[in-house]
């Protein structure tokens, strides 16, 4: 757990919150990219080491169409920079954190992810992102 | 905003959870801290270049209870480091964003701090902090 890699947001439109995030940031999105696997589009922001990652459905069951619905928009996940996703993946599980993937899969900027089952982690969905590189 | 400050998570009961995101982030807290003014008890962790914020309500008509009564558990708000709070305060207005505090107030861990009417953010509660020095 290297330091907050990204906070991603659920937006019902990217367009819309891609203009209210570079007014409050100062700096326009440096990437647009479509994950079809899990049925987002995806903008990012650089805010000094950390990103923002803003995340619009792109189907109705996306996870974040889903969220969206039962929560309205709003912070969705934290996720951790980890220098080696598998044995970080190995550690929580041994210290009783429910893993919500069994192998890292690819995510959105060219990383290795997994995420934490929010029931483990009082109720944040908590992601690991290891550069793919 | 010169990076993401700390991310607070709203929680029921700060020791149990203080063990919990020991385990996570692999450091214990680095303090306590009650803000009596906002009802909370608080805990930092620090995370690289960012910190973790657990908290706490002390009372019934905290906004940490009320989080928790309405949502559960999870993330509150993203609080962002600021270089003149007065200035990025005056400049985020005039953006069209709605503040809910005029003045910066202080807030835990030696800040001053403002934050933004979530209506004007996509549903995100940010804060601003500057060190109090």
């Amino acid at each position: 757990m290297k330091k907050i890699e990204h906070i991603g947001i659920a937006v019902k439109s990217l367009s819309e919150s891609n203009s209210l995030f570079e007014k409050l940031l100062g700096v326009p999105a440096y990437k647009e990219e479509e994950v079809a696997s899990e049925g987002v589009k995806t903008s990012f922001f650089m805010n000094g080491p950390n990103k923002i990652e803003l995340l619009e459905a792109t189907r109705e069951d996306s996870p974040i169409a889903k969220f969206i619905e039962k929560r309205g928009e709003g912070i969705h996940h934290i996720a951790f920079d980890v220098e080696d996703i598998l044995s970080e993946m190995e550690r929580l599980k041994k210290e009783g954190f429910i893993l919500l993937n069994e192998v890292p899969k690819r995510g959105a900027d060219n990383k290795l992810v997994a995420f934490l089952h929010p029931k483990s982690t009082q109720g944040v969905l908590i992601e690991l992102c290891q550069d793919a590189g």
